[in-house]
């Protein structure tokens, strides 16, 4: 990823991402940017409201040089405490977190933190809209993963003799498939709509 | 603000927040801190989930120093492009911004960015709960002004001889006042439950 003064990021996925050409066509985005390439377009089409938060970081030093614009000069990247992104689609909460992997037969459910397991929790029982889109980068596939059918999972893996990941294979049983589009290329909304509507 | 590690906030508004002691009972907070403190408390009296977004950072330059955490050395604030909090009450998508004035007669509208408006415009025609919270930290008092009632006087401004600010007056004409209580201390449900329910 490049940052717009030039200068690279250095391989930490958790960066907050700068605004950049959008390469619509190109396979091989990564699944953050294609998301967020698909929300700009639903709100540009007024379609839905859905964007995703910013990287939380710790600011521990901020400079102030004269005359301008305040520069962190040691921060540290903190973990979200919710999912990534949320949003308003025909009236209804939404609340998402997306995750790629390049295990090429299992999610490892160590991807979800404890205090995002928690919350996508509350999000359910307070009848919002609530899954996970997940990457198998090695298959290109990508998947919506209702919450509701991943607590069992998570759940289960603390359980003596508890899987710690979720099979391929059973992902694509409590899952639908994202359809790639020119557009949306996550188009999420399709799902949402069957399953949720 | 003071940050763990004892380095002072140098009084830039927009740092992130670091958790802190909880102080009930003590007038005087931030509007910040005071939502944030009626947001926890609305979690775990599971109520609502509602949560403050990060503050959105460009970051320029990360260090990664040998066996311990990535430090950011370079980067920036940078404006946010929708409200500040946002999430999901009673199975509705629930949208603010929060601004506190030292202002003792109006609110200026300089307060609220142009792509805040038409975040809020989007929320509001996708059937969100939208409004902001405004302090007038002389007078302690603390006013929801729904987004319906503040669109007009913020797309007056930019008219011939538009006024610049909302009185005092006009916003306790549009608005309604939030109680302070002990758990809640900006108990913003509260009005939120008369306004749009």
């Amino acid at each position: 990823m490049n940052y717009p003064n030039g200068k690279k990021n250095n391989g930490n996925s958790k960066q907050d991402t700068a605004p950049k050409q959008t390469e619509f066509g190109k396979r091989g985005m990564t699944l953050e940017q294609d998301i967020n390439d698909t929300n700009a377009y639903y709100l540009l089409a007024d379609k839905a409201v859905i964007h995703k938060k910013p990287t939380p970081v710790q600011i521990v030093k901020v400079d102030y040089p004269r005359r301008s614009a305040a520069v962190i000069k040691e921060g540290y990247f903190k973990q979200a405490s919710t999912t990534d992104y949320n949003g308003l689609y025909k009236g209804r909460y939404i609340d998402f977190e997306a995750k790629e992997t390049k295990n090429k037969t299992s999610f490892p459910l160590s991807n979800i933190h404890e205090h995002q397991y928690s919350h996508m929790k509350a999000v359910c029982s307070h009848n919002g809209i609530c899954f996970m889109i997940i990457r198998f980068s090695a298959w290109e596939e990508t998947y919506l993963l209702p919450a509701e059918a991943m607590f069992p999972y998570w759940e289960n893996q603390h359980k003596k003799d508890g899987k710690k990941s979720i099979s391929l294979e059973q992902i694509r049983q409590i899952s639908q498939l994202v359809p790639f589009h020119f557009q949306a290329r996550v188009d999420y909304l399709r799902i949402v709509d069957e399953l949720y509507f």
